[in-house]
């Protein structure tokens, strides 16, 4: 990856040396209502960069991750004069840095981006990789870009404010990550919690920083997710289709926490095609039933799930649904296409598993 | 460049040889009204890809060249079944290429694309070199990406039924290129007529080839024009600004017609600031003002004029404007940064040499 990833509490330290370092540009910061609240003030004591940066400040909430804030930005970017030289700092969740990083890349044809994740999921996911996306149509991240930002400032600092959901909500990212690299690393987050006793920046920016460069080497192996990348797909097929039908009906989930479930059923698929060790994915399955609320719904909500499902983005073939599966921890299989039987078998087993 | 340039007459059969070479994917053609009537019947006849491939009809016209008709596209695309393997092929001209070139760099976050320009313009220009874009609150191109199709189909046969302005705004560009080449290069096209004393494809067909080959050694050298691709700029700081002044007065200008006065503007400058070759500049001014209408206006709208100027997409810095400039035919020298008064002083030359 050209993306450089910046693992520090001494986040306005870090973003002046950077900034300095692209030959100090003119920088806009986009935040969304929360950060503009809770991150930006002591942003602002920290880092002359941001105290000096025009704000430009969007609607919190996947629901507003949509072309009415795009266009919003286009025309703030434009009235405060920034050309293509300019830099973009996002500073936010997956919501902000996905936003915000689409805005730049198609504003004048793209300018360069740096993101400071405020949230664990963007450090774990959004902000490393260089997707960035809108919601559209009703799809989520049917509209966006591979362009890679410039660097990532990851810092654990900010989430000591974070709800526990939001904790656990990006702790499955991390989960998904040590999933694909191997068993040593499954252990190490399935006997942390990040909510339990209490939550430790200290002990969490390590861990971290290993799963962030587990995704970091999969995307430098294939940035525009040709192949290899879709491992990091491990999850959210399912994942994204219990998003779609919580939206539906009108009570979001959150993303992680969509993933953990989404996870659980990618297991119980890769058991029964590939083998999958069964003690595994039973330690798995504990572990997000103990700590993510299990995801509601019955089998005659299976035909509107196998309709998201095919159209997800990362299929490439009309009307097939491809799967990314594990024949072991960090033995990754993608672009497995199951019938839709299969798909309904793992939904059942899941729901036993979960105890819905 | 990865592009493929491919230069024939047998369009058809060319395309089709293309989508297999790429395993045969899905294909979706977009194309405006205009082409739709006029050349897709002759393009289904011809290429079994495009006679079975859903279409996918715009509105034309650069003032539909913004994000509605880019929402459709999406929509349609959607509807369509298209995924990030499918392939989008654009029929048609400079809106066509880069409205379509846009809807589909940021679908699914990025489709592949074949280009099958159907004017002069959009063979010479659009079609090459991997600008996307759209129109946007009110600026031209104001939104965009650079993503470089798989292939560009450039062939002739379509262009006899264009309108002569059609032809001469093409060759504007083509005057450009040559600009930027050499002394004969330029000379070649100065001796030459693409509408007089009859449009004759086969003639031209070479001419394009070698002016395109102009644009794409530029291109391969600096794809997302950080440096030596400003040099394609020529005439394009004054034309854009002509253009949005005639956008303001509701009366539209074609783009080859505001670049050729562009160039003159340019041409004009290059003499004042780097001592370009007077009796080029006066050939090169009789040309444009034999050939197309000058553009008319007062130095009552020199600061309108500048004001567009200052917006130029590819300016770096914040107010200043940066002209790409020749000490000679073929001698580029970009990011010139020029006083206001330099270019005003360009203006008034510039309404002498053409009699406004």
């Amino acid at each position: 990856m050209n993306q450089k990833l910046i693992f520090t509490n001494l986040v306005g330290e870090a973003l002046d040396t950077l900034v300095a370092d692209l030959g100090n540009p003119p920088v806009y910061v986009i935040a969304d209502v929360n950060t503009n609240q809770c991150v930006m003030p002591v942003l602002m004591e920290q880092s002359q960069t941001v105290a000096r940066a025009p704000k430009i400040i969007i609607k919190a909430g996947d629901m507003n991750k949509n072309l009415d804030n795009v266009q919003s930005v286009w025309k703030a970017l434009h009235d405060a004069g920034a050309t293509r030289g300019s830099v973009v700092v996002n500073v936010g969740g997956g919501v902000v840095t996905d936003l915000g990083g689409f805005a730049a890349a198609t504003f004048k044809r793209g300018m360069r981006v740096i993101n400071v994740p405020t949230t664990l999921l963007g450090a774990v996911d959004a902000s490393v990789g260089g997707k960035t996306g809108i919601n559209f149509n009703g799809y989520k991240n049917e509209i966006g870009t591979f362009t890679e930002p410039e660097a990532s400032i990851i810092s654990t600092g900010f989430f000591v404010t974070l709800p526990q959901q939001e904790l656990l909500s990006g702790y499955a990212e991390m989960l998904k990550h040590a999933l694909l690299e191997n068993r040593e690393e499954l252990s190490r987050l399935l006997n942390y919690s990040v909510v339990y006793p209490i939550f430790n920046p200290d002990t969490l920016l390590p861990l971290i920083e290993s799963t962030v460069q587990v995704k970091s080497r999969i995307v430098e192996a294939d940035f525009r997710e040709a192949g290899a990348r879709k491992a990091l797909n491990l999850g959210h097929t399912a994942g994204h289709a219990f998003e779609s039908l919580a939206l539906r009906r009108q009570s979001p989930v959150a993303h992680g926490f969509a993933v953990a479930q989404g996870l659980v059923v990618s297991l119980v698929l890769s058991h029964i095609k590939l083998g999958f060790p069964s003690d595994v994915l039973h330690t798995f399955a504990g572990y997000v039933r103990t700590n993510y609320n299990a995801f509601s719904f019955t089998c005659d909500d299976y035909p509107e799930l196998l309709r998201y499902m095919a159209a997800d983005k990362k299929n490439t073939e009309p009307g097939k649904v491809a799967f990314t599966l594990l024949a072991d921890v960090g033995d990754v299989r993608i672009d497995q296409q199951l019938a839709d039987d299969d798909i309904k078998s793992a939904l059942d087993i899941y729901r036993d598993l979960m105890g819905i």
